[in-house]
């Protein structure tokens, strides 16, 4: 299997590659349980997530990990309008400290992704 | 849904917490499609794995983006083992330039952990 944009040429239909995000967040001390607990809460109808995985930093114990996958840039868009999410950012913007990291990535294999 | 020991010690059971790792490495100039088809080649059947997605940074053309999570510490550490990934890292450590980041992580909710 090749890279993403090697992919979409591949397939002939210019199918638009995966769109993923990976950030790290800083929950206010001692929060991020509840932080977490709000983050997970409006996942379980989002169109086109294939992958929203949220976990602890092991090490760092107001960190947490967001690897995202998506069918693409759009369906992530949309979601940002569902009333669900919107109401766990709502919720969820007190107890973040810091957004530490975010990169974009074009998801092009593994396991997981299929979706 | 909470944290990850929470889980852990609300289950009763001392259920342990999923395993996780977010890692950045940078291919060889050019050799980031081929580094990918190496890793992405022996995924398939790694006992535990629940998520082992392989994405390209979107803006730096070397990086190499894995988000993992696997039932358990210990059934990571065993695929280490399976000859298929040996063969893979084998193939693949030439055409790694440099590991550039790498944490470990409690994965605890979200869409595509359930495995």
């Amino acid at each position: 299997m090749l890279g993403g944009a090697a992919i979409a040429k591949e397939s002939g239909a210019m199918e638009e590659a995966l769109y993923g995000l990976i950030g790290k967040m800083k929950a206010q001390p001692g929060k991020r349980a509840e932080l977490i607990a709000l983050l997970t809460q409006g996942t379980s109808d989002m169109p086109g997530c294939i992958a929203y995985i949220v976990a602890e930093d092991a090490k760092d114990e107001d960190g947490i990990w967001i690897s995202e996958v998506w069918r693409t840039r759009q369906h992530h868009a949309d979601s940002l309008k569902l009333p669900a999410v919107q109401e766990s950012i709502a919720k969820g913007r007190p107890l973040i400290a810091a957004f530490e990291s975010f990169v974009e990535t074009r998801p092009v294999g593994g396991v997981g992704i299929d979706g």
